[in-house]
């Protein structure tokens, strides 16, 4: 999950940053990187489809052993040490947290039952390069339960819950991730998933386009087996339109971050919730009466404000698209220039995918004891980098708070550094993950079972009939009934009983 | 504008039924029709972007003589008849209306003032077909100014405000539209429009397809001459599909009916307000703890749900595409099947583009003083024909408001006897209408002067660009400041710093 | 229902012009007043709990005769000629109104069940004076049903239901009230209530303190026989205190304006509905993005912001209360002074219950088209009488609608005069009718049931418990389940289980 | 703060358990407790107006050592050991907590500013019992720069901030407190306060009524001198209450629980914001879609519903009182009785004051997964003992987090064992803190200065004026302006220009 790019009030599909990055990168690929330099590790993270999970992320006692996993010798209880991960002996633990993540998840535990019969993925060969946490857990016993052989990977060098990569590894899947790897584990855990004797993936499951990245470099040949690409971020979408365009893409690829459910629930629906959240974590601060000014009214900033002006608070609204910007006005926000209101505003959110939007000017501007974070895209929106000069002071008062302190003793409450709060500061809610986990297997069975030459060396999305499918798996937990169409009425709007139901171009 | 079809909660683009009509009527258009059956009065109605504007329909005694305009012979001040108006001396009044919707147009009247010096319409001859109101009449004077010639019908035989069509009549408009005409009427003023000694149309500017349609079946030829059609209504962009994929479309043709701005304005935020007023201005029933049914959750449905859960009613709703379902789910819905509360609801509402949707039997299950209307789409939604039994008796009790009373006492409250409740029992703000008008002006700009082969022979959408200027130049309405890119984020961001910001499918 | 004095936003209580009002009407009580000025026309229609019912107020043509009432011998269908109504004629049309309003009052429909068996207000002799409305004729009835024998006159001039009048009149009640009476009129009414050979009222209904009066100025003597006052208005209620408080008061009076379901329903639910009935029936305007202040933040006051925001206007506060203050700012509005937004707001509404709240220079200062209107108490907050200058041009556009326009072309669009938006220019709903007149019904009761010396010469406030019995009357409306407290939770609370279940000065 | 009690949906002012303990706990006063049982603690938690501060109680690590603070020796900087405290060397990280409180208490900042020069409280001898936060010290420093000598014990034995106590020492103010004391210690520190050779107080500053307990039973002669008593909790107002009904009690006493500031902060306007705080950060859970049920329409039931509906939750409410229970109606909640949804909730929450809302007959039926909590009053409402069954297993999560897991596998997950939700796990907002705190010193100041006689031997609610006043200082924290009456409005509205403004009865 990432806030920013795809759906912002902006803009979208546009990281040209990324590929003077990938440009940058390609000799990296040819070495095992040593060094981990502050802008690496930013760039790994920044890639993935999540920051980290921080406030949840660690069940157990950190004051774990210091050795690194890579140089264990660790057995799971059926004799496999074909796994790197922690400490196996946390599987019970991690066992747990997936027990409770099933429950939590009935969209793939129904799907494990509908397509338990027929197993859809038998003789599959999954490779995946993820988060690694309960949800992951699941969805990757719902690809095994449906047949399919799994390997895999983390995504991003803190986000691993090592509990459940050892529950995981204990249950005989072959897991390669542990919290804070080096930049060069990362890709030596990469390795250890595809770099197998006897063993070659037809499948690629990736979050931030790395997975397939190092593929791509180092084992193109495995390509010929492949039969296609899951993709869920931004970043790793990006990357394959690219390479679609440079007409370098091999094998067909499924686009599954902008099927219509996850780009509601995960900007929308979520952002209104984790907005009050990730403040008040950090926070503590009282909503009501604040004013709040929200850089951006894509989704993430509408949910953004509908959430803040429910608690009470004073909104305003900047946006550079005049559609947004009527939306804004309608819905009941005062649409202004950042200037206009910064000397007076409690709270600056960004949520436009863009740079800069808040600038040292600005901040140079603010009130005292104005709090500023970010809510779009990677770490670019607010200008930190100006704030890291001699005459201003930087205080942690608490994890993932800083205050920047003027030469008259005007402070800021900087949160997360400048990252994305929600992903810094709040938890993301199991439902949202179940979706784009459900998402994910769907699209795994649609490429591995369509037909030759159904899907061409090109990026799809997700058939729109798939995404009304995951919708319809997700009901159940409101206790929410769908109406079905009478053959009447469906001959009346020439539809299929079972739909689609909307045509490719409908807004929702 | 029309709320259902395109945006509705179920589906969009496909009103099957009209194609029957259409095979039907073939024969009516080479005799003049004398008989106003009630079936193709409805028909003339349902078709137009709108039903009427009843509530503000009438501002002067409706005392008028009985003459018909057409037998009378009237002349402006400056001599000429070329117009057929019901009394030409109540221009006076009319212009006082024109003068105040103007205030409120601020976009077009500032079309005028960009656009006044290069008369982008010079040499433009327009033929119209649509409600006459005074909004109507800033548009035509907006084209007038912008150096276009101008000939008018009205698309709707309830819809002509008399005194301004005599105001436009009175400064030289030749205007062929009054309250009340008959079907016969109806045509022979569309007629008067185009078939003129001397003058012919090069552009179309239909709402309804009723023009376009008159043109195809008796002028053919004039398309040799025809630039381009410009189409507001569901209806009539579905006979331009319609014709285009029967490859009998001879002009390019622009379908404004779903540029952003128009949707999710008509749809979402006027129906916000409209259902509240509707209800009120029929029933002048409390909001509050009443119990609701919405059925279907598109842009109609969700702008219902919102005002009524803001007023204090519980609101359930239903749905066939499980996406919307969803959607409702995460707004604080509760997702039934209309059975299992229609027992309990104090209000049904239906916005679905279906039919049949409320059907006898729910009708005969709800409870006493149940409110039963519609916002979604022409009249087929609920089952009134089904009402229309011997042992039911039909009471009407205010203008638009008919109890249904069964044996036993029960009585369910009708509105406007199952049509459109926004159209029939409110009026449509003069902001939403400005948007549409702005469109309609741009689109035949943008018709007329593309350059020979940009456009072909099909039905396109407004360009992206020019959706969003219609927003930008309606912002000015809300005091409200756009905020520029910089060069530096406009490059990061791969945009035009003027647009446009988003991709087509961005779903807003 | 009067919006102000009790529950605005800045005070309570305080209508010292009344007083002063009070000392210069002595006089006229000796003599019939026979010229109508305007300044006691509006005397009347401002003391009494309603403006005007205007849009509802006449169903069928008003093409009646111009015969005065009084003049006319009408007789009903039993022989009786004991009344004064316009058109006795009209009696099945008032009926079937009173049908109507009967399925929406079941608090009273319920009472006439409960109570009928041992008719509580048998030997009552009730006179009364109020609005005479399909509502208050439930009212009457239910009285008579509970033993009752009443007389009836109206508390307004215009407020009459001529139809509804006239079916009570068939019914037998005595009833003296017509639309358009004038001030000569509105006396002789009330005498002919009270001045009856034979009868002698013994309970009195009162709203607006006008019944009340007359008998204190000209038949003191049937004090004797009266049992108590029960009275509904605000002046009512500030008349009866000013009698206390000079040991003038003869009997009990019960205070029913301050109950609280009253005061939450007239002002906060009703007023957070009318003010968009008010302002959409009057303007058609669109509420979404409009800029908007709003004077006082009472009860009306708060009612309006709600509703506002939840349709999208952005809306601005002032206040003179810090307590107040402080909850616009909670609520999420800015609270300012007039001045700090008048240049920018679209719409202005005063809920204050005080005087000149918006001054000429307010209005001077005002953009084009801004909208002008009070919601608060009686026509005092703006100060309309300023714009009657003749460098001013007032241009009537409809009913209650009013452009002032000045010199420069600028035009303020004031509604209703600046008297109550919501009594002139939307309806009450019958479900808050309802509660006011199970209230009045109840306070009837205790009054007459209660044993003697129970009630001292003095104003009560409804008790507590009977406040609660009128909500509960009105949950089944709602299909609403109380919970009832167990014996252990009662005796852990130390309440009784059937209420009351608040100490006095719980805030609700 | 304590939610419940005064004013949650179904009673007020009724602790009658509280007399039993009280009666039982007499004896306890002449022997120093030694043992440290469940009970006492529970009752010594839930007695004081907070339960604890967990979230935000420990700033600095806890690994200190383990001997009690009253076998340490300590001094401050100037060489005074009149306090005693946890480690005086946590001072300076203490003084930065009250520093950051201190930018956001800016009406004590300006109370200081004010009443600076003059003095007013010179001369008092406070002794105060509260919870030791950095809010208190910003308390009690303003209490010192306004002339007064304090010494403090801790009215909760956990909720010490060890920090700020010592920063408090430091500064020379004689505290006697620290996280984790024994009962026996907790009675020692408040005795330190009192039993001073050379200092006796003349006024008392309580929360809770322990440290007013404490003095009547030991140092009766003591309420000599003391001029008044100031107590802000529910039970320690009861408990006065109770002392006047009994005759005892002996000095004028402050209710500051009850002032309308307080009220509408701590509960409306505070719970609406921590009921989201307290779920999220225990469960991560998402609120869209999800069915809740809420007990109790108080304004703790109010804020609940208000928030939950606001992020899409579809709200159930209970209730006893028919007129709470027709406002939850008309704010659009469904009434029901807890049976009816119970099966069907995702989440139950408490807010009535009520004992056994929540029976384990309705836990039996919840179904799996459902969250139960409570908001409203100690730990009476859910009656968890019912849980502690052999049959079900109790299965902690995190903290604050209980699975109960039913032999069939159901769990439901119990938070905070029943205790108050928004204490537990969530933090409270200095600006909520920071009401209470002026309101606090303003009673004491009060007080302190009125003139012999004004006060009688009674309990007394804050004077308006002085409500008033309070808010008033809190204003400028949102930048909001106050409108001044003019003499002409003040005089028509029989009011003072600087208030107050509305008569006692006011519901606000």
């Amino acid at each position: 999950m990432e806030n920013g790019d795809g759906n912002e009030g902006t803009s979208a599909f546009h990281v040209p940053e990324w590929m003077i990055q990938f440009a940058d990168q390609k000799q990296e690929f040819n070495k095992r990187p040593t060094k981990i330099g502050r802008r690496s590790l930013s760039r790994s993270i920044s890639q993935s489809s999540t920051d980290s999970y921080s406030s949840a992320a660690s069940y157990t006692d950190s004051s774990d052993d210091e050795t690194s996993p890579r140089d264990k010798q660790q057995k799971n209880s059926k004799g496999s040490s074909d796994f790197c991960v922690k400490n196996i002996k946390q599987a019970e633990f991690g066992r747990r947290e997936i027990e409770i993540a099933e429950q939590e998840m009935p969209a793939l535990m129904a799907l494990r039952k509908r397509a338990q019969g027929e197993k859809p993925l038998a003789g599959a060969k999954i490779v995946g390069c993820t988060h690694i946490t309960a949800q992951t857990a699941v969805l990757m016993e719902t690809l095994g339960a449906l047949g399919a052989q799994c390997r895999w990977a983390a995504c991003n060098i803190y986000s691993t819950l090592n509990e459940v990569a050892a529950a995981l590894a204990e249950s005989g899947f072959p897991v390669f991730a542990w919290k804070g790897e080096s930049e060069d584990d990362f890709w030596w855990c990469i390795d250890r998933c595809v770099n197998v004797e006897g063993w070659q993936p037809n499948m690629i499951l990736d979050d931030g386009g790395d997975l397939t990245h190092w593929i791509y470099k180092k084992y193109p040949n495995m390509f010929k087996k492949i039969k296609g690409i899951v993709e869920e971020s931004v970043t790793g979408v990006h990357r394959l339109y690219q390479l679609s365009k440079a007409g370098k893409l091999c094998v067909p690829a499924m686009n599954v971050n902008d099927s219509v459910t996850k780009q509601k629930f995960d900007n929308l629906y979520c952002c209104r919730e984790s907005i009050l959240d990730g403040l008040k974590r950090t926070t503590d601060m009282m909503f009501g009466g604040k004013q709040v000014v929200v850089c951006g009214y894509g989704e993430v900033g509408k949910g953004c404000c509908a959430a803040l002006k429910a608690m009470g608070s004073i909104v305003y609204v900047t946006e550079i698209d005049p559609i947004c910007a009527l939306q804004a006005c309608m819905d009941g926000f005062r649409l202004v220039k950042l200037n206009e209101v910064i000397r007076q505003v409690d709270i600056v959110i960004t949520c436009t995918g863009n740079k800069n939007v808040v600038t040292r000017e600005h901040l140079d501007r603010m009130k005292n004891s104005c709090i500023v974070c970010n809510m779009g895209h990677s770490n670019t929106e607010i200008d930190v980098a100006s704030l890291r000069t001699p005459e201003l002071t930087w205080e942690r008062v608490r994890s993932q708070v800083d205050h920047v302190i003027w030469p008259d003793g005007k402070r800021i409450v900087l949160l997360a550094e400048g990252r994305l709060l929600n992903l810094s500061c709040s938890t993301v809610p199991t439902f949202v993950l179940s979706i784009t986990a459900t998402t994910q297997a769907l699209a795994l069975i649609e490429l591995y079972n369509a037909p030759e030459g159904r899907y061409k060396q090109d990026v799809y999305l997700l058939p729109k009939k798939m995404d009304e499918y995951v919708a319809s798996l997700h009901l159940p937990t409101f206790d929410a009934h769908l109406t079905e169409l009478t053959d009447e009425q469906a001959k009346y709007l020439g539809l299929n009983k079972n739909g689609p139901f909307k045509p490719n171009y409908y807004r929702y």
